[in-house]
């Protein structure tokens, strides 16, 4: 079988990180042979860079017309996602997707559209996906060892960001060049890993989002959402980058018991018999259900970026199951959309998200954007994000 | 110097345990010599089970125009707490009062104007103001070691109640008997604690109750409640008598660093510089601020009960300050207030609340009262509860 020929379209921060594995031969049966970017002093230091066989592209049209590639990773601004694998999937091209797939939902729905009527492998960019931690945590929950949820509660505020990395992207944090804050940039993991591990989408949001609350930046940094669920279940989300050391802890309850997920560990708290069933037949008062703290093994390691991009191309040649279906990217966006749509019309939203209204109100905010930003761009190491 | 003559006001649950420890001569400078219990079947049994020199009254006339107490102890059901204290202070006792405080603020305010007003000893039951922890966090924050507070998240569902608790009682859970649910009656003592430990109210709450959520009661059961204060914190306060194993977590964080508290131990994380002085001069990107683990010494033991009611014996004696002043109690009601009236206007509610709006809105709750209650009260065992 040939080895699928993999291009990459946006080649910053992220993108830089996916080439270094891809022309270092971590990912079997792919080699890296095409890159995109759009600014030519990042192509010239692009040539200088990779590896020789390796082709830098600094115009759209040349790179889609080389005939170089068989698949993309789209690494781009998050605006240009829905626009770069749509002209992807034109071109007869599977895509992995950068997180978040878009900036709005309406984008996206297209992207789908697009990926659906090429019938080309597309995958999002989910590498906390294949954390073993969540992936066992998810398995409890499909299984109905947690038995009917009740309430999802996460305290991500381990996103810490200082002015400086603000400073070092004229995009960064701009309704225009990111469309969102922490929760378009830093939260699209865990808004996915939440609808992913549960299964379930809320059926309506209320969220309260601060925006340059920390730094001297437009878009939100600080955001606290509510949640509530057809079954009657609720969640409340809390995310800051302004906020050190931060937390990160997970905790999810269903009427047979709960799972804490925090410092890497989980804590699964199982009931003996299901919370209702012990209510029902109850007499004493003030008694509580016999709960059993439990080890649960979790095994496997966690395969992170490289693990997503194995799996793409595995999918590609083997049919491998996806992880990260790229359709799935519009369902954490939906939730980022809706906690801004919330603040900004200072009430519910229910979901699915009115698309056009959300999309009118972004529109204002970069309309009414008086941001000026020195355009400098300075290139971080992101070794140790995700 | 005399010994303080206490009686009780209300010998349920709570006034039996209270009665039980001062008749057994635990509390230093006071004794037990009178009871008022408004029901004859009540008043039996205490003649038959308590020690023989303490008066048992039906009657509530009988009972203040006794001369035989000093002080009391206001434990009927929580509507009465106001009605009852305004009646002792007239009769010039001191006066100390189970939480909460009363069922709306209205009411309180009119106790804590009487007992301004006689001069007497006022104090609240808040016996959970006695926990080192607590003492230890509330120093810390008072003496600036957190910094600025940002953030205060206390999730605290593991108040599990099963239905015959709320069976056991014809006030229980009843908008006309308790005029309220895990608010009023199972979380004053967090409410309390929230704006004790911090020394703040926020300037505005908006919450989600749910009423009968979990049980067959027509009050709430289960509560979702997002604060904002006027120096840009924020809270999150969420608790049910619904789930179990429950959780009990307190985090507060600040410009300095973080306390969590839960399973009855401390942790300290401490920045070495505070936040902002990091962000003003770090140049690097992805850095955030140091960050020490800290070993706080958290000294004493927890008095509870009967350290609220020594300390109250010893402010009448030698005029000790008291760890949980009477006026108080009007703020954690304000809280529990105001998210009842922000989930039945669907909006927000500024702090302090409109306080003839909540009456309204509770009065309307008793109007509309469906519930018809076996009004046969079973005694419960409260050891082990708050």
């Amino acid at each position: 079988m040939r080895d699928v020929r993999i291009g990459i379209i946006g080649v910053g921060n992220m993108g830089f990180s996916h080439a270094k594995y891809l022309q270092n031969n971590e990912i079997e049966g792919t080699r890296l042979t095409a890159v995109l970017d759009s600014s030519p002093e990042r192509c010239q230091w692009l040539r200088e860079n990779l590896n020789s066989p390796i082709k830098v592209f600094c115009d759209e049209d040349s790179f889609f017309e080389s005939d170089l590639v068989d698949a993309v990773i789209v690494a781009t601004p998050h605006y240009n996602h829905p626009q770069m694998a749509i002209r992807a999937f034109d071109h007869g091209l599977h895509v992995l997707c950068e997180k978040p797939a878009g900036v709005y939902t309406k984008q996206v729905r297209e992207m789908n559209e697009a990926a659906k009527k090429s019938g080309k492998v597309f995958s999002m960019m989910y590498n906390q996906r294949t954390n073993p931690l969540y992936q066992k945590l998810r398995e409890l929950i499909q299984d109905g060892e947690l038995g009917e949820i009740r309430r999802i509660n996460w305290l991500i505020t381990n996103w810490y960001r200082s002015q400086s990395y603000y400073d070092s992207g004229g995009w960064r944090a701009t309704w225009s060049g990111e469309g969102g804050g922490v929760l378009i940039n830093q939260c699209p993991h865990q808004l996915d890993l939440w609808q992913w591990m549960t299964g379930m989408m809320p059926s309506r949001i209320r969220a309260f989002c601060s925006f340059g609350k920390y730094r001297d930046i437009e878009v939100e940094d600080d955001v606290t959402a509510y949640a509530e669920y057809e079954n009657g279940a609720t969640a409340v989300f809390i995310t800051t980058t302004g906020e050190a050391p931060g937390t990160n802890r997970l905790e999810i309850s269903g009427d047979r018991g709960k799972v804490v997920v925090e410092n890497e560990k989980m804590d699964f708290f199982r009931l003996r018999i299901p919370e209702p069933e012990f209510n029902k037949g109850y007499r004493g008062g003030f008694g509580s259900p016999e709960c059993w703290k439990v080890d649960v093994p979790v095994k496997g390691k966690e395969t992170a970026h490289r693990g997503i991009t194995q799996n793409f191309v595995n999918s590609i040649l083997k049919g491998t199951p996806l992880l990260a279906p790229g359709v799935d990217g519009i369902r954490g966006l939906t939730l980022s959309n809706a906690m801004q749509l919330s603040t900004w019309v200072d009430g519910w939203v229910d979901l699915p998200i009115d698309e056009e209204l959300y999309y009118k109100h972004l529109k204002e905010k970069i309309a009414k954007s008086t941001v000026e930003k020195d355009t400098k761009s300075v290139t971080l190491d992101v070794e140790g994000t995700y």
